[in-house]
């Protein structure tokens, strides 16, 4: 917005004052996730050239490595050479590390995240309980970072800060779509920034087995295609992540979503074969044969080389949207249903989910899987995953397991930060006990990944998610939308410099299409159109798992930045707020943009045959500048339109609600009221 | 430039007619290099979703493989679902891929990469008598690949080709900045589609070593921060190049550019240390001490471990810029010179690599080094690396060696394309006989890291190695310097479909150094400035190889679009050329868009105090606006300027000259033919 072109961000505070939890919008830093509480003083640390981190206390190869990072960081950003390597521990040293000691460091929950940052004219002091909670404060620091023409500069704070959820998740889909250690590697360095712990790795599914198996090579070998991960990555990615203070819980889907198991070893199935990778998006039949027994000495074998390499607690069997079709027509399994008293195929998935409980109990892990695995006679010690709903995962708790969230969490779909910033896996009006409310362990963000290439993945996952992770750590009553929103702008850009790709991919995909530089016309369209949401790309665009994902659709970003500001300057405007006239300048500058991009998109179209889908949207672009438009001018002379005006223009407005291409305009809203507000207008 | 935005790049030749390499420039097709010879039909083979691909006569895992990935890309570029599975070989298959034989396959020169390919209105057909020349091929194919309304297709054409020199190589040094393999990835894949053959691994330096040894681990243990590939990682990038037919020749740097080696290993230096790892840039004393046999026992064995890790015939060992004076102080070295008739340090060195070249033998090697190697007494079967240009290099063919030509190709030293484009290794006044001649291999690139990071490095390399590589392929009278820019600009943005940055990061940059996200002012300013050339950025700027490369001049790009733009159109719009109106409306714009940026960028600057380097360039720039806008004014008018006013503009402008955070203006020279222009109007 242009009115905002050159006004910090940052506001500088200049009196103190305590913001609790409850008041959690009157400071303008950009903290993301909010912190439990902050204290401001009237005062600044300088972060010149002399800047350096001393450790307190404990300090270990973990700690320091993270130190190490955080200073090629903050020189990035300040474009200043500094000396990275540790500082006496004295008053002299702007930055002092208190660590108490290593933390439990173990594979699994429970670790103590929090830390406090004291921040004086003369020095910073991150302290916390464990080198995890030191990690998690590096973070912050590095977002107090802020600057004026005196230079750059860490403001005077007392943070004291912990996460409200021990378990906060990205899982993200390997299987549908491959993607790469590099991709894994900066998706980690965001969660690490988000103060995000758990790293949900879907390995398998039915269009692809991702991990080598040194037990059973088929697997990897010939449910592929070559896309895998060795042995010696997942270690690297293990690695990569517990230097960041992630866990990393790998996920084997089973008894279905296991086509990609029985290319290799279809004698596990419930139908004999054979199979081949699955190319569409869906829910597919084949699925393990519960019945047999040498299914389960498979498991063994296979789940306990696994277990060995992924050192967490936890081990996710998926256990989702098996529909027992397969199990419906094998005569087998019917003879053994009936032999065994088996009543329906829920009660065969929890026959097949206690075996397997038993043997993950072996091999020392916990079981987690989805919804679905919660069947009557479940033992206590799972935890339920759930895509339906905190319902759900109340009703879990009660009964005693515990539970994550990651209904409303789909990132996938599509749907807008404010949306997945208001599920809460423990919401205000819960009735659970203290007690029971112990068992809901925090949740996760799942990208799942039908329709994400390394090319496009983290515009799906990014910044969208760190509202997530905000909710997963800060306090419950931190739900102030347009200050989150404020915020995930800075932090967005910030998420760039760890290799992230978010933003960056966006004109390169642009530039494709277009087949040359000029892509202003193409840019302005997409500025304002979003995928269609949920489940409909699909039902309106079909594609297969090999098909290229590098249509207009991939390059158009979820949640419309150009979107929420076209419908805040219409109500602004409308409300003939106190930037009226402003708003007026800019609006008209936007739809008159529309207008000309509209008509300048033919040309381009003509020589871009890959740009056909889109013909109708460049002409109801057209559209909607010319009507909003229009309306802007009568509002502008107060002078009425033609009685057939507002008819006539809501027509074409609502012409330009239809997608093309499985994308939609997310400004059909903001003309809408325009041309009502213009008709409206009396002599 | 906005007259041309929407006019196809790629012109549709009508009428059949040949291009012989004699004329070069009629057909706009965007084919980088130039191939040797052309001929059109006036007809064209369609791409649409049924376009596949079958093999004829020599099939094998390498071929299918670079089918599969040209089947990717095809489909990444038209977003068209293809079939990537090999058709039957029939009359109905859109093209078809004809290849002799595996070739030699071996992993040194001499492999025939020459193909034919025939485009008809039914069918495509590639022929190459080896798997390379198909690869390279399918490169044509893909750069052939055009649209129109009617759709995507590939001209009829009739092409064959083959490359000029035999050697033609792009050097990347890992040691001073070590780059990813994901960087060395992608820059594969850019080589491959220049058809460039042979990946020069800088592994070690002063600053860095940085391969695995398993005989000597402090090497990489202690010489290396940690950042080194290992023998595995090796393997891997050797495997991906050969699939690209690009052949892998590792350097290590001796006598000199040595300190990393002597961390670990002191005792093989000629001063006795303690070594560490070097930060600056520049020539460094440490040196191997060529006296001790223990020096010999340790390269024997170590260049034998490297021997057997990278299968190519040759092995790079550096030599160059030892100054010797280690040798000098150390007594003993003296000692030994005197005993053995060793006269000074020339010839010091020639013993040393004398014995050098006879453990590269016994490994089967053989050798390859930079021009200080070529000393009396060495024996033929060397090649010459040559950075002292086609005179040395012409003067080592006449004895017998054969060279390498790297002299012209710096690309660290930020000079423009067109000046890269020049250097032939064996030009047209070339007075070598045609068996000397031969001796004369093709050139490298030389992407030297001094100051280039993963983010960075791309934007070193590319698009102007394209240039390069066009030199080193395409017939010796391919030199029309305007085709080459009008080809690199399409060619530019194909490459970062392979996933090179050199364009997309420069934004994620400059929103960092802006802190938000309205870049407008600093883009603007920075599309007319580049970094300044050869040595001068440490002189101007001084940094260590620890410093942050995040700056103003890492965010600026080599060889300014704008720049040149700017200048054609002032020298169009002095011209009086048929657009004269046009080309006055553009400047009139982008001079008014410098003096917009650069008081726009004073409050930028106040936020951003990295930002503060540049402060002069603000300035400067609304000046060198400020004064061309008049200029342009009385050119347009036809008003003769007061009389003071020329010496006034250009001390204006001659004030932009200067640099300023190692950045200097490309379009002074414009604004002074602007003002001279001006100057001399009559009333």
């Amino acid at each position: 917005m242009k009115i905002n072109r050159y006004l910090p961000i940052f506001l500088i505070v200049t009196c103190a004052f305590v913001v609790s939890a409850q008041q959690p919008s009157t400071p303008k830093l950009n903290l993301m996730p909010v912190p439990a509480s902050i204290t401001f003083h009237n005062e600044r640390l300088a972060v010149d050239s002399n800047f350096r981190v001393a450790t307190r206390g404990h300090s270990d190869a973990r700690l320091q490595a993270a130190i190490w990072r955080f200073m090629k960081r903050l020189e990035g950003r300040t474009v200043l050479t500094l000396d990275s390597a540790l500082a006496p521990d004295d008053q002299m040293t702007p930055l002092i590390v208190q660590t108490a000691g290593p933390g439990k460091n173990i594979p699994g929950l429970g670790e103590d995240e929090s830390y406090r940052i004291d921040i004086t004219r003369r020095q910073a002091i991150l302290s916390a309980p464990t080198v995890i909670g030191a990690i998690r404060g590096l973070e912050t620091v590095l977002q107090l970072l802020d600057a004026d023409r005196n230079g750059y500069f860490l403001p005077g704070v007392q943070i004291d800060d912990r996460p409200r959820f021990p378990w906060r998740g990205l899982m993200i889909d390997v299987a549908r779509h491959f993607q790469t250690m590099e991709v894994l590697k900066r998706n980690l360095d965001g969660m690490a920034a988000m103060k995000m712990n758990v790293f949900h790795w879907h390995l398998s599914e039915d269009q692809g087995f991702r991990v080598e198996s040194k037990k059973f090579p088929k697997l990897h070998q010939l449910g592929s295609d070559g896309n895998y991960f060795t042995q010696e990555q997942v270690k690297e990615i293990i690695a990569y992540a517990s230097d960041r203070g992630i866990r990393v819980v790998p996920e084997f889907d089973i008894p279905g979503h296991s086509t990609s198991w029985l290319v290799g070893y279809p004698e596990l199935g419930s139908a004999p074969g054979p199979y081949t990778i699955e190319r569409r998006p869906g829910i597919f039949e084949p699925a393990l044969d519960p019945t047999r027994e040498e299914v389960y000495k498979f498991l063994d074998t296979f789940l306990g080389e696994m277990a060995a390499l992924f050192p967490d607690d936890y081990l996710h069997i998926g256990g989702d949207e098996n529909e027992g079709k397969q199990w419906d027509r094998n005569p087998a399994i019917q003879a053994y249903m009936k032999k065994n008293g088996i009543k329906d195929n829920h009660a065969l998935q929890a026959y097949f989910n206690t075996r397997l409980l038993k043997i993950l109990q072996k091999h020392k892990k916990k079981m987690i899987g989805w919804d679905e695995i919660l069947q009557p006679g479940l033992p206590n010690d799972v935890v339920i995953h759930s895509w339906r709903g905190t319902a759900a995962l109340a009703e879990a708790a009660r009964k005693g397991y515990d539970g994550i969230l990651s209904n409303g969490y789909y990132i996938d779909l599509i749907q807008p930060a404010s949306q997945h910033y208001v599920p809460d896996p423990l919401p205000a009006d819960s009735t659970l006990t203290p007690e029971e409310a112990k068992h809901v362990l925090g949740g996760e963000a799942t990208m799942w990944a039908e329709w994400v290439t390394p090319e496009t993945i983290d515009s799906r996952i990014w910044p969208r998610t760190a509202a997530i992770a905000e909710r997963l750590w800060s306090p419950r009553t931190v739900t102030d939308v347009p200050d989150m929103y404020r915020r995930l702008a800075v932090i967005s850009l910030q998420l760039e410099e760890l290799g992230l790709t978010h933003k960056r991919n966006q004109e390169m995909m642009l530039r494709r299409l277009v087949r040359n530089d000029d892509i202003g016309p193409l840019r302005t369209l997409v500025s304002v159109i979003e995928p269609v949401k949920e489940y409909r790309r699909y039902q309106q665009r079909p594609q297969t798992m090999l098909s290229p994902l590098t249509g207009v659709i991939d390059a158009a970003l979820p949640d419309s930045e150009t979107g929420r500001k076209f419908q805040w300057m219409v109500s602004e405007f409308l409300n003939d707020g106190p930037r009226f006239q402003l708003y007026h300048a800019e609006l008209k500058q936007m739809l008159g943009d529309w207008q000309t991009a509209g008509a300048s998109l033919n040309p381009v179209i003509d020589r871009s045959p890959a740009l056909k889908e889109i013909k109708p949207l460049a002409q109801n672009l057209s559209q909607l500048g010319a009507t909003g438009m229009e309306a802007l001018t009568y509002l502008k002379l107060g002078m009425p339109p033609p009685r057939e005006w507002r008819e006539q223009s809501l027509a074409k407005v609502d012409e330009a609600t239809k997608p093309y291409g499985a994308l939609e305009f997310v400004v059909v809203a903001g003309v809408k009221q325009l041309v009502n507000a213009a008709a409206e207008v009396k002599q």
